[in-house]
């Protein structure tokens, strides 16, 4: 299976990135405050039509999103998040 | 009878996927957390009529939709859900 | 006396549907939660003279409203609602 | 003195309705929860000058309103409601 | 010292208006519920530019307000109130 | 060092004024409830070239402006305001 | 690695300015009140490639920028903060 986001959508898988604290414990992601990392999945043809929009995101970019942004879907056991390309709040290169 | 969505309007119907959890338990579908399935059974003439909207979603796709979005109800003992496009996440292929 | 509605206003009257549970016991149309039908006795000029929305919606179509929009009105003792061409749903062919 | 409204706000008068309940017992118009019947007064210059709003409502028409719109107003002792033609949900005929 | 409203404002300066209750009683305005009247000192260059808006309002007008709206100032030891045109309800002639 | 705000936005001045209550007290300026008055320090780029809004504001004006706008900042020692010019009411010649 | 801010987004690095209160202490900086600086780090493409945005700010400008905007981000164990060109308030200079 594969999801097609509509309009100017994005699917994002999320990166989980370990970190050491100060202290030298390894939290679990669901302990960090920040925003978190993910690579696009799939970008909807509002994105892929666009000159402007296509040319800042693209599928397999590294970005980070807004946290509270989007809807977590599953689908083929995978986790995934749609959300609109007005919450990707930058590209990681 | 047939519903006829105006304007951007969808009627879809929900399809009700029976999930195992991890523990092996049957989840009834209201137990679930998810965005959930559905089949596109009609668009609004404002889809229809629309080049780049009715290239993005036509009849009998599934799709992915918020799942607070739209209004309930029944036609000749059939449940169906009337949203509008910006609604619908995502399709599935 | 005839109601004329304004701009992208309609004028509708409701459709009290009999419907029987499943037990067997007939509800009032006051105990049922779904949105009601109705049908179509005046649109305005904005919807009249505007070739797209009057194709979507004519005096005598049955339709599906979002039960909480629009205005009661009684005149000549009938009584009607005006809502917005907006918070109409669908029409039922 | 004359209230001349200013852009498309709408001068009317409230017309007292008389209504005898079910029982036989006549209801001061407070009483009643309906939206109320007006006169027109007058209307705005953005109303006399829009060829389309011009047509729709006129000096002299009997109009239904939005009950908790506008604001009221007392000249020379007469008690009127400015508001906004947007507030004028049908016209009376 | 002049006080010159910018944009689509208005400096107006209200006009005090006695009022003798039904019982004869007179009753100070701030014991009143209704708009106030008040008399145009002042039209922001948005009006006064403005074909439409400076044949609706100008200087010397009597105008009907919203109570509500409005910022209160003192210049030279007068009380003006600085307001938005949209917030003028009528004119009285 | 020299502010330059962005877009619409005005630096401004606050003016303390010194004033005689009416039983002679002199209130500090904290005390009074009247919108303050300010001197423009600079305009932004969204202004300057502008050929309506230049006309309006410009350095070294007398303002009176919204008491609760803008964002106070503190530049070699001295307190500015930053404020969008739709915060400025009036100019005060 | 790089973070390229999309669209309108500028990406930020805070200023951390010691300084002495009256009294001769040294406040760090969670105990003042005032809108923070920073220097400019990366501005989106839709500054970049419009001709009246990149005039206003570019890469290595000093800034003062609303408080509580912003997202703030690690990369590389140094901490930015992305926000819009529209919470950046103004250029020192």
């Amino acid at each position: 299976m594969k999801i097609k986001p509509l309009g100017d959508r994005v699917v994002i898988k999320k990166i989980e990135v370990e970190e050491k604290t100060k202290s030298g414990i390894v939290l679990p992601s669901s302990a960090k405050e920040q925003p978190q990392m993910a690579e696009v999945i799939a970008v909807g043809s509002g994105i892929a039509n666009d000159e402007k929009k296509k040319e800042e995101l693209k599928v397999g970019d590294k970005v980070i999103f807004s946290k509270y942004a989007g809807t977590e879907v599953k689908v083929d056991g995978e986790e995934y998040t749609i959300l609109k390309l007005i919450d990707i709040l930058a590209v990681i290169e």
